[in-house]
């Protein structure tokens, strides 16, 4: 048995590039509007080499919130959760704050990261919440809820997203900064 | 009854523009001190088209400030309020300490943009503790205790301002970001 | 007795100037590697003006990590403590963590800063994930645990780093911004 082998029989039970996309949105989730959104934010993260597990569509409701990052993170053991929606200070907005309540450790530059990067475009970018945690093995990242502000904002985080998912599944390779 | 009366009969119990200046300040609130900040703010609320309910002077109490805070979100219903004072890291600033307490979801981008600015121009902006929340559907956004950096502060928010509070008041139009 | 010695009688029991360096490594704790980081953060604390106290190596153990932070800022009482190391993502990466649960009062923008300079080289800047806070009359400091990386950190803090060593003991002076 060659040790190429042996590497693959001792995989990891997260496997690093697995994803689910969750798009949050109370409309979304009555079928009053079509999750572009999500659909976005799935097909860069496949042509970026991510396999997406499934996808997600839920209304802006903590505990449905909640439940949907939990099953990802506990049941599904997925590398990443990608929400997108629900960023925002409407009252309904609440997917950091649940995004909060299931995270382990927080990552806060990957949200600091987005905003700045928003901000040099639109000063609304500041009231996106999003937040970015570790639960488990899976990295959970919230997206604002336009296409367009999802992508511009996944973009700004895909540069280090390889090496963190490596990293928080156990890399031990020693890491130069 | 024309549709625009009907609207005004519904006008929303959080009227979007109504503003409450929160001074703290030990030597302040012991009259030693001239509130020149609580009167910058005020002022250049009042001249972007805010009403000033009214003005507040608090020690740097941690109990003060939070029933200051609960009185304006929770009794008088303001939608925002601005707080001058106690951001820093003497042992009696508490201000952010004791927004963190009322604060039903915070608002970090606001808080690292205004710093970001800052820091722009003096490396000391890196000890402004800062933060702003939402209580109930009233924005609080902690500032400075000097004029000068308490208006520079609320300069950099005042783009995003007016459309942060009609979401949060639940203004239901959809926000292309 | 002079002014001058009279100041001296009353000095502070947190002297403004004394520093700790904690590193926290597996395999350091183990004697596996020397500890470089901890080395030239204190060198170049040293070389700023700082009583370097004592340095500590601790395992990447939170209930290791918190007794170490404790015993400097409450029997030590040391006006700065510094650490390096564990601010990643890796799983036993858990600096900020035990820094947030001994924190009383969190100092976000010193920490805004250092990644935000440290994003301007590396996009890997973004998941370190450092935090500032104060115990007591102690600031807390993590820096990364690479050398350059601690050392890059640093530099961004150390023209704020005197004042708000000052002003966290108590320094009565008024600071104008």
């Amino acid at each position: 048995m060659s040790s190429m082998q042996e590497q693959e029989s001792s995989a990891p039970l997260f496997p690093r590039r697995t994803a689910v996309v969750i798009t949050v949105s109370d409309r979304g989730a009555e079928g009053l509007r079509d999750d572009h959104s999500g659909q976005v934010v799935a097909d860069r993260l496949r042509a970026e080499g991510y396999e997406l597990r499934f996808r997600v569509l839920v209304p802006d409701d903590m505990p449905a919130i909640i439940a949907a990052l939990c099953r990802c993170a506990d049941d599904e053991k997925v590398a990443l959760v990608v929400t997108t929606g629900g960023t925002g200070v409407a009252p309904r907005d609440v997917t950091p704050d649940a995004t909060l309540q299931v995270a382990h450790r927080l990552v806060p530059g990957m949200a600091e990261a987005m905003r700045a990067a928003s901000l040099a475009r639109t000063p609304h970018a500041m009231i996106s919440r999003g937040v970015v945690g570790i639960r488990q093995a899976t990295l959970i990242v919230n997206l604002p809820g336009s296409p367009s502000g999802a992508l511009e904002n996944l973009e700004v985080i895909l540069p280090a997203l390889s090496h963190a998912l490596a990293k928080i599944q156990g890399d031990p390779s020693d890491c130069g900064q």
